[in-house]
């Protein structure tokens, strides 16, 4: 018997799968050791009262094999709120079965019920699997534009030279 | 007398300034076709009981010329929300009195009030003076990565493949 595949919204109780997703996911993309969130960050951040983030659970017969986690960024020439995909993984053994193409089309679907121009992602240069992947279910790669970042010690120094007025 | 140079937060009353340096830094990215955002949207998403963007303007003797809007994102990696700044903007007449700096520095030191670990944007890569100014401020260019997007008749045939569960 074929197993059953279900994508729903993930639950408080399905924070330790998200974890391990993400460092699994950390992993292949060469960074295994970039992960600092702990399960009490994506308790509070993605289910407490201040909701940072979203996620759907792909599981197969009830197993949790794979997620997808976003958030809305703001497009000005739009006028509109959008989803940007900050994680999208399936476990290495269920892979090629459709389960990304599953999640992917699944926060599309939320993307249209919400109203929103634009779905977007950021993906690795060399990762051209993702890449050839992401481009067959519609999506073209922004190639103009590169994304500019400050943290630790510079942004401290940047933002030490500011005061916030609020 | 040198004019005094104001960063504050955004008011409603701003709306029509906001829409104003939006379009202007539209076409400085030649794209002057791009902006679909009515005053409407911007008051609904800036101003309305869902606050979609944070904005701050800079005032030069009490006259807008300038303007930062952002929005929170997401790290994983950092179990904490980000700011990500949509656009970045001062009028010509105005450059190179260190304005965009201040616009700048003022929303690094909102992302450390917020614990923050990091302050992006994305900037367009034929744009060498903007790169030049952002990296003296002590940003990098993650050179690794690109954006995919899935927008309009992509976007709806995508979405309508899947279900939302919401």
């Amino acid at each position: 018997m074929a197993a059953t595949l279900n994508i729903r919204p993930a639950t408080p109780a399905d924070v330790p799968h998200i974890l391990a997703f993400i460092r699994e996911l950390a992993e292949y993309e060469r960074e295994p050791d970039a992960v600092h969130a702990t399960e009490g960050d994506l308790f509070r951040d993605g289910f407490g009262p201040s909701k940072r983030f979203h996620c759907l659970i792909a599981e197969l017969d009830s197993a949790p094999i794979g997620f997808a986690l976003y958030f809305h960024n703001y497009s000005t020439w739009r006028g509109h709120t959008g989803i940007h995909i900050e994680d999208l993984y399936v476990r290495p053994a269920h892979r090629g079965q459709g389960i990304g193409r599953a999640l992917l089309t699944h926060v599309a679907a939320i993307a249209l019920s919400e109203g929103c121009p634009r779905l977007q992602w950021d993906v690795l240069e060399w990762n051209t699997p993702a890449i050839g992947f992401y481009e067959r279910m519609g999506a073209t790669m922004l190639m103009e534009w590169r994304t500019m970042r400050v943290s630790g010690e510079a942004l401290r120094s940047l933002g030490s030279a500011g005061a916030p007025s609020r």
